[in-house]
């Protein structure tokens, strides 16, 4: 099936869109109402420019939610079960958010600029109403908004060497989802030490929209020495590396999750002194242990054509869980998948299966990720 | 420019997604993290059809965000700064929705199905969201939920037809945004009378996905007789037409508007006493008079490309206003569009223009709609 994407304006347009277009960009998906690339022409390359060079991806489609103001710090805290008390300016962490029934709505990076200024780098959903919402019903000294703000990842093994090109040694030394605010040549931006991948890598996060091209330009000028080519977030990477993604492996209204569910427990902290959204619903969850747990599975069979869309996992027939995602892994020769099965059905289980466009298959469970 | 849309996970999937597909949809476009066809290979014809005949329209994209409780009613109310106090079951109401600071966050219409359990459905932004902190956090006896329900609308001058002959005469019967739950053939669903056109017609809100080709197919053969074939919501009618779009018209985290700067003072009531969000902004903006107004706008020259984003309206080189979006009529052989424009330019302003790819074109302005 291959369909066209409508370009309109009722879809926002990155800050690189033009840039995406003259270098070929040749199929998009929308991401938070956002065109967003998600290949050039060549997925097999740009996966191995992935794992060992470097690829740049317009990733402005992950939109960032601003706190700012006196009790930015309040309303980030009361908006995630994670505890941030330790947290520093300069520092970012992975956030779960959850509605007041316990359920993820979310998964951002929020990044600490100041103690009164915070962003959100969200996945696909409309974290900017959820937390204007909160704020101004709780009464919190909290301006919410979006920012003029556009990621632009650089990712894989070789990434670290365009980035001190383009910044300097320092940047060697940031840790994970550690960032500082700088400019390039003028283009005020934030690098942080991070991305949507296993392979290490940085995120510019332009604040002026009007600059995209040019600074893509210069990364595609600092990164030519190291091969460096257009990509996007890849999905089969992300299977193989265990990543999440919200919409793909679980969304509030069609399959619902809970953070214990999908592995985050650890960075839940129930014995906090504060309230955050969804406590009482997490401690009873807590209470209980998780119904379904995260697992890989390992799809019997030669390449498979992906179903598109989450289809369940069948033990006799019966739904015990359903698979987000499947992808054919090169590194792995294997087709494999994630997903979420009943918590009592251990990785030994026989006799599941999976229904494919081309018919059913054997499938296996396994733990993830599937490639350190 | 051509792109094809990534078909993956990530995005959700219509009831009608396998039928459109069957039928020959070409263009995507995604509305509410769902697929929504654009075209089906012959805009021409589509248009005409809406015109003269009658479409049918997989517009499943468009969610409902159902609002179910004791206390539905209250927390319908405060969502919306129209007075919701007549509306009786059965009937829908167009209902703003603004945020803490009177800025529109959607505007969906409102389906009153009992007295505890109402639908918003809802354009393009995660009212389920907002709904759902809205509701936990003021304590309402509500819950917020997407149910399963996919909206296909027939539209166009036949439609009464085409509805006559699948339900029978009463349809005739009902008003415009009139509703009544009902079944065809033991296929659950809601008929309205309504629809993202001016032509006349209905939307079949299908209540179980599993039937979405089977309703399809249904529709499509009562419609043989008449001429139905397959559209989808049509950019150049809306625009004839004075329809808004969520999205292209506004956005608040991007073009934020006011209800005022719509049009749609006449529906918020001030007087009224009860609270509803944004009510004391809404009191300020009201006090205050619109900055800006809504517009038509009469491009000057030949058919042009439109730009597929918003565009600033330019008066002597700086921006007075935008336009959304604009497009080429064949009904008054003129290239229209709308926009906001400063509150006091008038109509009959001099020397405006817009920027578009193949250059600057002069504009005028002019009242909407341009075809009643």
């Amino acid at each position: 099936m291959s369909f066209q994407i409508a370009i309109g304006p009722n879809i926002r347009k990155s800050a690189y869109f033009d840039a995406t277009v003259r270098d070929g960009v040749r199929s998009f998906s929308v991401y938070n109402h956002m065109y967003i690339p998600v290949h050039f022409g060549h997925p097999d390359s740009e996966y191995d420019r992935l794992l060992s060079g470097v690829v740049m991806w317009d990733v402005a489609a992950q939109r960032q939610v601003e706190l700012r103001g006196p009790q930015a710090s309040q309303l980030a805290q009361y908006l995630t079960p994670r505890n941030l008390s330790g947290t520093r300016v300069g520092q970012g962490r992975y956030v779960p958010l959850c509605d007041h029934a316990g359920r993820l709505i979310n998964d951002p990076v929020l990044l600490k600029l100041a103690e009164d200024r915070y962003w959100l780098s969200v996945a696909d959903s409309d974290i900017h109403l959820w937390a204007a919402a909160i704020a101004a019903e709780r009464g919190f000294d909290v301006a919410v908004c979006e920012p003029d703000v556009s990621p632009l990842a650089i990712q894989g093994p070789q990434a670290v060497e365009v980035a001190t090109a383009l910044f300097g040694d320092w940047v060697r030394e940031l840790r994970y989802f550690g960032f500082r605010e700088t400019t390039l040549d003028g283009i005020p931006l934030v690098l942080a030490r991070s991305g949507w991948s296993k392979q290490d890598g940085y995120e510019l996060y332009l604040m002026d929209s009007r600059r995209g091209t040019e600074l893509w330009d210069r990364v595609k000028a600092a990164g030519a020495p190291h091969g460096i080519g257009p990509g996007a977030p890849n999905d089969i990477e992300r299977l193989e590396s265990g990543l999440i993604s919200y919409g793909a492996d679980m969304r509030v209204q069609t399959h619902p999750v809970t953070p214990y569910e999908m592995g985050f427990g650890p960075l839940i902290d129930l014995a906090a002194g504060h309230d955050f959204i969804g406590r009482a619903a997490l401690q009873a969850l807590a209470a209980a242990g998780p119904a379904r747990r995260r697992v890989g599975i390992f799809v019997e069979g030669p390449e498979a054509s992906p179903p598109g869309h989450p289809v369940d996992l069948l033990l006799a027939g019966t739904a015990v869980g359903f698979v987000s995602e499947i992808a054919y892994s090169r590194r792995l020769d294997r087709v494999i998948g994630v997903g979420l099965v009943q918590a009592d059905i251990g990785d030994g289980a026989e006799g599941l299966t999976i229904a494919l466009p081309d018919g059913r298959r054997p499938v296996r469970l396994t733990g993830l990720p599937f490639i350190k």
